[in-house]
């Protein structure tokens, strides 16, 4: 047997596992603090996303609301306008198409961000209301499940340790017993030893008196010997009865230690992870739910602004002076018709409509002739030099007023930092410097050209 | 010769032709008012699109500075958070992430806003402004070339007219000599017809007188037939001369009808469309830079909003409830980590850490087994019915709130008439029958759910 000092004191692991256990009951009340103050942050969000829709419905109605006012302010302008003949007419022309496409263009996108702004609030924001009030509502019920298997495993950790103590106990009384039939052992031994020596001391007493103190040492030993035999055969009973209890109460500490152990993995493996699941139930999927309607609805904006532009790009394609010229000329035939030509009013029954070229007149219109011929030909050399001119001022300009300068998606390049907008923002059109001196080019091109171009027919006219 | 009846009067003619011309005229002055009021109406378009996207600048800009102050609101609310720990590890979340890119998107289309603002401002409405300035000024060169044109045109109408009146006159002039030629040869005829009958009629009377008659006669017939043939031979070079005149003012005449047909078809074909070509100089192509500007811009407003969106999207996709169970998890690790095992605490040196199953605990032990073996299976069978419900139930909320309704293109469908819209906005998410129905059913399967998912494992707790 070792000395007891080697062994931890009962108090020692009684208090040993009241620590443990009080750390798991703060961790447990932890573990609600965590999930309630994720509940709590997610009803905030839930909250602030409605907030957010709201006030995002407000300020999509208020842009609608403007793009409406915009857009019946140009078309209240253009229906106003008294002369149907007048507003019939132009309304064929491609530049006047592209207006009325724009204004279109403005309405429909002005439509599209109510529409936005309704399903914002009619259907975004009730969603996430609904995701919140699930989430509360799920949130509830899972704290009492979890409240519940908090308790059992309480109620687990209570029973090891109520298991322990009693091992403890009846191991202690196993102990005692076993040392008290170890006592009764040794009376025994001594007993046993004591009678040996008188037996063997022979001391030189009386034969009567021997006799009689040996009958009567005789029968107070048999006594003393019975009852320490009986003693130690009840001390033996004890113990056994003891020990037996000590093991059993070993055995339920030991099967009790493997139910705690795997109770508190289940509740922290699976537990604590279905507590958490059955909190978000739903929830991610009901928040994409209502994201992708947003997305949706976004989409469906963006998809129909898309549709709205194209129609104007076709339409700005479309933008052509010939076709416009043509319908012009249709429309006020009365005024661009040519008139009829003039015929030879014969006088007085002068029936000659010809030119007259015999003689005496041949010769001075072959003269004429070869002089309009001489003069013609000097006109037409002119006429392809003017041309040639002409055909280059004419390319210069085209080439001016069709240069591609209208890409501005470098002004739309999103850097990581939100000041580097401004820089691209302040650069506008007309303060390019290269912008500027095109614009005196250009002015100075076309100076010539409308006379150029008109001049350039003048092979008709009559010298 | 035919009847003079027959012939129209010189003063008709000319009154025709009078009218021709001044309808001409009046073409002419129509043709410059038609221009004048297309350029009139070309000056308002531009100056309402300038107007347009000035109005239109303004709503973006109001736009941007809503949606501004609206992610600052929510942005701030987040900034100002003090507990810099719960921000960091809330943002790790996937529906916090959502919320973050839900106001940065709003910030984005802030800033796209205020850039298209800015464009309108300093890009489109100047092009348009130019444009404006253009067609001006080239409206005003053409037309004055157009006004030469018309002046040279009347000139030659002019001339025309001119040259036909002097037709008409030295015509007239040739026919009166020629009548007056007529009239000599008439009166020579007589003569010749008067000597003829007196040499035949052989009046009865003396010779003497006859002859000296005769002589006297004869003098006086001879020097009348040469008074009539003098005055006959200039009458006749009087014609000739007349009628070489009018022959030379009726080729004239015809010349100058040649010249001014041309002129006028020249006038009314090329010079006219070349007027309107001038005048449209740079106009469309000019309109059509204008008008892809705006395009652009507003194409990449979208580009940019849409790519947004696609982030979001990506946010949306992954929201997923196990990952931020993990990252809570790993988060407050000090709260949800198990706690040690609970390990065997042998009493006062008991070294039998195992179960004792020899006799006489055996029999027990055995019996404790079987009946524990016996309510494993009862609570196995228990637990697969459980399962399979759970599963069920599971499975109905999983359809329930992954259910695929946030599909919103429906509501912006544009038909032509602009009432329809109304009608397909007041239909919210929660008003829909099927969706209420959907609620109570999922509120009710649900109900059951967290106390099945949780008493699911208590197969691991000790009974």
């Amino acid at each position: 047997m070792t000395s007891p000092a080697k062994f931890r004191k009962d108090k020692e692991i009684v208090a040993e596992y009241e620590t443990q256990v009080k750390e798991i009951r703060a961790q447990l009340v932890e573990q609600f603090k965590c999930l309630d103050q994720q509940c709590e942050l997610r009803v905030q969000l839930l909250q602030d996303l409605q907030d957010f829709f709201r006030k995002k419905a407000e300020v999509e109605m208020d842009y609608s609301r403007n793009l409406e006012k915009l857009s019946e302010r140009f078309l209240t302008k253009t229906r106003s306008t008294k002369d149907h003949q007048l507003k019939k007419e132009q309304s064929v022309l491609s530049p006047v198409n592209c207006w009325n496409l724009l204004l279109s263009q403005v309405k429909r996108e002005s439509r599209d961000h109510a529409t936005l702004s309704d399903l914002y609030l009619n259907n975004i924001i009730p969603r996430f209301a609904q995701v919140s009030e699930d989430s509360g509502r799920l949130f509830k019920k899972s704290k009492e499940v979890g409240v519940q298997l908090q308790e059992d495993l309480m109620k687990v950790l209570n029973e090891l340790y109520a298991v322990m103590k009693t091992y403890h106990m009846y191991n202690t009384d196993s102990i005692n017993s076993e040392n008290k039939l170890k006592d009764a052992e040794k009376q025994e031994e001594k007993q046993m030893g004591r009678s040996g020596r008188q037996d063997d001391r022979q001391t030189p007493r009386s034969p009567d008196t021997l006799a009689s103190i040996k009958t009567e040492e005789k029968h107070v030993r048999r006594s003393s010997v019975k009852k320490i035999e009986k003693m130690k055969e009840k001390r033996q009973a004890k113990y056994t009865e003891n020990k037996l209890k000590a093991i059993k109460a070993r055995n339920e500490y030991l099967l009790a230690l493997e139910a705690t152990n795997s109770c508190v993995f289940k509740y922290y493996i699976h537990d604590l992870s279905d507590i958490i699941d059955c909190c978000d139930l739903g929830y991610h999927a009901s928040l994409h739910r209502a994201l992708r309607t947003y997305l949706s609805a976004e989409m469906n904006v963006e998809a129909s602004k898309h549709s709205g532009l194209e129609g104007l790009e076709g339409a700005a394609e479309s933008l052509e002076p010939n076709g416009d010229k043509q319908r012009l000329m249709e429309t006020y035939n009365n005024v661009f018709c040519p008139p009829m030509r003039f015929d030879f009013q014969s006088h007085m029954g002068d029936t000659m409509g010809l030119v007259c070229a015999q003689q005496p007149l041949e010769g001075e219109l072959l003269q004429r002739c070869q002089q309009l011929q001489s003069r013609l030909s000097t006109l037409k050399i002119e006429n392809e030099e003017v041309k040639k001119t002409m055909e280059a001022t004419l390319s210069t300009i085209q080439d001016m007023v069709t240069v591609e300068d209208y890409e501005v998606s470098e002004c739309f390049h999103h850097s990581n930092s939100m000041e580097s907008v401004k820089s691209t923002m302040s650069q506008s059109f007309l303060s390019k410097p290269s912008l500027a001196k095109r614009r005196a080019n250009q002015q100075e091109t076309e100076h010539s050209c409308p006379a150029v171009a008109l001049s350039f027919c003048l092979l008709f006219c009559y010298n």
